[in-house]
């Protein structure tokens, strides 16, 4: 065993992170099916692996940077995949974004073959990627945490060790959920302040000066629901009402607003279930009852770094 | 006339708001159907009026805090209304959350009687009124708005001019609209944080640390979408896939997420109207083009201040 | 009193309507801003109305089919409406689609002048007004009922007595729902299939063959869900399955399914709630318990005429 | 080869379905993982096969009836599997539900070894299995759907061939989605009827004379927007206008009607888009238009048998 990393995958987020890891003096062997992407890395000093096998023999950590869970599992698996071809004690890092199912199965796969998995997958953009400047949602045990710090510390500024391995990629989903659900609320929102003549940057004023901003869930959440007072400082009743008057002036400026009126619909459901004198960062409780899920809630006293 | 301000409606969020006022000195002919709020108000030196036309007789400003646009129109409308009694010059200044059309309608009434209208909707909670520290979005001519300033000042800490009557309401609809959703948001994803088994106070951190907060609507999109650059960083048709992965993920984990849902479903959407390869910011441009909404713009080299 | 029929509303369903009954010998005393619409049933033999008060005074019914609402309470309200001016026993039968609780405003008003309010709406199209075959969903008093069925015979050929002054309006809305949203079903259903591909007309032979029309309601639902029957034909669980095949088709072939997506997390919430090895049409009692709202049974034996 | 049908799948649709095959006269060769499902086909004279291979290479037709695309997948592919041991010119009919692309891969599968694929889903519940009454969407060549009908034949009464492999599957996602859906609606229609104290048998007398009965499918689309003809009979701003109505009742009555507000905000995006004067059945030409899909028509002349 070496300590030879193995870097598969370099397409628009892969190709920098293993760059990174070249730059900062770390031995790779790499594979891609695109050859010009390979050469690259070889400019930088890697070396083409002759095989995703000849990779997994060679390297004590190898990564995966691929589409979909589909590419990872062809390359892990199988006689001449990762598993069957590594050392006991290799690490397979997945760092794509993938369905966490496919995470679990491929994480009892690698216990098949004293080897284990980490679920590392990318929290920004390509062109922090480029910089160095990634942010990482990690699922490990301690151990492999210990183990690809250093790679990660090579790629990335912001490491996050979420729990043990599936945790990372739950955590993505969980955090792409919000941030891509934001651009739509966002939209809807402007679009609405277009149609009523709003001056933008005024309205954009306002919006950075109040909760609009999601601060709500550093500054309200942690302190309200997450401790479990629902009291009411603004109640899910107010928030039906003013989504109300939203929707119904929205229609009267032709504004489809799908989400507005998807959110309308849960604090109906909400109020008509009788939580309509709770607090409204309450509906979290809400949404955890009605789906049989326990209610989320920090320890006592804790509150955000 | 006088330099007397009259208040009308005096509930959990009017009583403390007129409550500063007094203390900041001004006088106050107040009026509610509680006998008691009434009496708390004259308690600290309020006068009692003894109906909506007499407060209208001696009163330059009349503020109005009421539950819905139909209570605000009978203290407004009619031969006992503010209008029809109140001296020329006069300012109705509406307080109240209300149908902006209902606003643009009494404004139209106020200017048959040579009054005029401005919608001062507030903008945080009972118990930042409770102390001073409100937050006001203002829908005012110039003129008006420079004679209700101080009054907005006694009361609140952030004041907010929006441009002329009507834009008050309007920018608090758009606001709240994304306020209340945020709620919802958080509520979906923490239920999803729930079922997935996570650590909350990881998952916490993780969000804090990237664009789940709404710092989008600050950093990505006045450089991006909102300066016309929909080149992109995180194209719509990746943050599909995500959604895909987060859609099937919850549902493996018997995890209802409506808002989701409608989220993705807007996602394929310009998926289909080919939108696919732009920012995933470009949502916002995507839904006005659908719409037939002029695209919002900020001016050139706008920054938040 | 007389037996003059007073009609206020001439518009693209009120002329018609009116023609029909003064074709069939009802004498009419009509109204309408547009004086056209008047002339021409006046060419009929119908006399026009000085005012609505002249109308209120000289009829023992007054039909009314206006926009909204606040048309009604217009002609219906105030010193100068119907109900001012009515001889006690006078019946207001309002035959717009309004807003349910004006009408019980309305009925409310009619009751301290010694009249009663008929609601009526019309449950098809213009052109089966033309010819004297729409449908009529009545909410009145019994006796008044009596006494507005001729008219309603010379004006439609379906008349349903839904139930006291309100029900009329209410079943209307009920009806319209279901109505309204399966042409937005069958728009995303026949785009899918396009997407796929498929010959239409052969995609129409099938669901001609199938539940898909809505079957259901008149041969499942009274023996299943209605008559307390949830016992598993095919169950929740199964159709969030098909459902999640349906939509993850949709997105593998660009098609938006927002009303698909909606449907999938009200089962996704069904199935979180603990009720997926119930019958699907067992949806109806889900949706009730989550809303707290008594669930819907027909008397036992109940049969569909 | 001999005239021997392989039946793989012997669940709670497959086992009635190859009871019938067995009942009809048809020789079968059966597999199932549960043993007694197996016996029981035994005693009706059955052979229990001994390997999905064994059965590959002794019939000329094998039907499976599988959960999922997974199942069928392990049955079909693989050395050990139908496609690499039966002989040239086998008919692999698949009559699961499964996802469509699943199907097209395991056609193009089945090419490489002479063999082909018919889809043949199944349309009704298990208790019409149990008859022989079931109703089959076929996707067969025309040779391949000569050679199944008997089949299909001796399990169910309703037999529609719908194009090549491939499309019997997409029928029925389209036309479950469709029945599922009206469930769904049926539901929130329920229960708004039931807040609105309705009596639900004259609500339902109602609603089975009516287009909410989805008649429309049949009697007005293939004349209006299947023809090309969208006209206003009822325009898409007047469906626009009562879905207000029955959102603005249902909120007032807390009834929570998701599926209703998603309807709603695709109404409220074809008037923004222009679209609001339309026949509301052109509703399926603005899905198609704004997701850029070819408008769906029927071709001239064409009636429903």
């Amino acid at each position: 065993m070496t300590n030879k990393i193995g870097f598969i995958g370099l397409g628009r987020m892969g190709r920098p992170m293993a760059s990174n890891l070249r730059k900062k003096g770390f031995e790779l062997a790499v594979h891609d099916i695109d050859r010009q992407a390979v050469d690259a890395l070889v400019a930088l000093g890697a070396r083409a692996g002759a095989s995703i096998a000849d990779i997994a023999r060679e390297c004590r950590i190898v990564i995966t940077m691929l589409p979909t869970h589909l590419e990872v599992e062809a390359v892990a698996l199988g006689s001449d995949g990762i598993f069957a071809n590594a050392a006991p004690g290799t690490i397979l890092m997945d760092m794509s974004t993938i369905d966490p199912l496919a995470t679990d199965r491929l994480s009892a796969e690698a216990g098949k073959h004293g080897t284990t998995m980490v679920d590392a997958p990318v929290g920004r953009l390509a062109e922090h990627a480029d910089r160095g400047e990634s942010l990482f949602m990690v699922g490990a045990s301690e151990t492999d945490f210990a183990t690809v710090k250093p790679l990660l510390e090579a790629m990335g500024t912001a490491i996050y060790h979420c729990g043990p391995v599936g945790t990372g990629g739950r955590t993505k989903l969980v955090n792409n959920y919000i941030a891509i659900t934001l651009c739509q609320v966002n939209g809807e929102a402007l679009a609405l302040s277009q149609r009523f003549g709003l001056d933008i940057t005024k309205t954009l004023q306002v919006l950075y000066g109040t909760s609009a901003s999601n601060g709500q869930l550093r500054m309200n959440f942690p302190n309200k629901v997450l401790a479990g007072d629902t009291s009411p400082g603004f109640t899910i009743d107010l928030a039906h009402k003013d989504l109300s008057l939203v929707v119904a002036a929205a229609h009267a400026a032709r504004v489809p607003m799908p989400v507005a009126a998807a959110v309308h619909e849960s604090f109906s459901q909400a109020r008509a279930a009788e939580f309509g004198k709770i607090d409204f960062s309450g509906i979290a409780d809400v949404v955890c009852e009605i789906a049989r899920i326990e209610k989320p809630r920090v320890p006592e006293g804790w509150k955000p770094a």
